[in-house]
């Protein structure tokens, strides 16, 4: 059954924190990054490129862990979670980083384009949500 | 050989920036989590509950992976690696979550403690160190 995200979760979601990554190591550890994060539904949007540490490894083992702490109030709570990746694809995915970069930087169109680099669309189904203090 | 933390990192860990945890689940998956973090030497310190996911997830599997982002300037880089528990210990560890909560919240005392709770230092020797853009 799919986890069910919360007001909370979802205010947080839609605002300008980042969010952290925890993707799964070939040796079976934690590799942890951050990066924007938005929605679509009930399922969680995230952006990469081709090559990355983060994309070969959710290619490979498709389970993410995802933290947000609201910067405003790190105290208040913050959303923690389990999630599955079901779809990395590039259809889409120019498209999406502009989108991340006008909701995080208010910009038209992301700034921080490599040359040849290939933008990812991923999308996270979530399995679990905690709220945590501390 | 273990990881050096280079100056942005030690700037980071000192500052009142939470880190995310990622801790391996039971299933290999990873688990997140954030949590307030020190120093010594070359070492982090982090401080946990006994019992809690976390708490039992390093005692079944040490290796973690750590990030800290600026909340101030997110997009000037952050602090991302891996690392291996070492150690887990009651010893000092009421102390040092009081010692965290001093750093963090400027207070003598740790306000939240639990009936009961019995605290965890954990000592994290860094195994790899990335920072990095977006």
């Amino acid at each position: 059954m799919a986890g069910k995200l919360n007001e909370k979760a979802k205010q947080l979601i839609g605002s300008k924190a980042f969010a952290t990554l925890s993707t799964v190591d070939p040796d079976g550890g934690p590799q942890v990054s951050p990066l924007w994060i938005d929605m679509d539904g009930d399922d969680l949007l995230v952006n990469t490129a081709r090559g990355r540490t983060k994309a070969r490894n959710i290619e490979r083992d498709p389970r993410v862990g995802i933290c947000i702490v609201d910067p405003q109030n790190p105290y208040a709570g913050c959303v923690a979670l389990r999630g599955t990746v079901v779809d990395i694809t590039t259809d889409g995915a120019d498209e999406h980083i502009d989108h991340l970069a006008s909701k995080y930087l208010g910009v038209e169109t992301y700034p921080n384009r490599q040359a040849g680099e290939v933008r990812l669309k991923v999308r996270i189904r979530v399995d679990r949500v905690a709220m945590q203090p501390e």
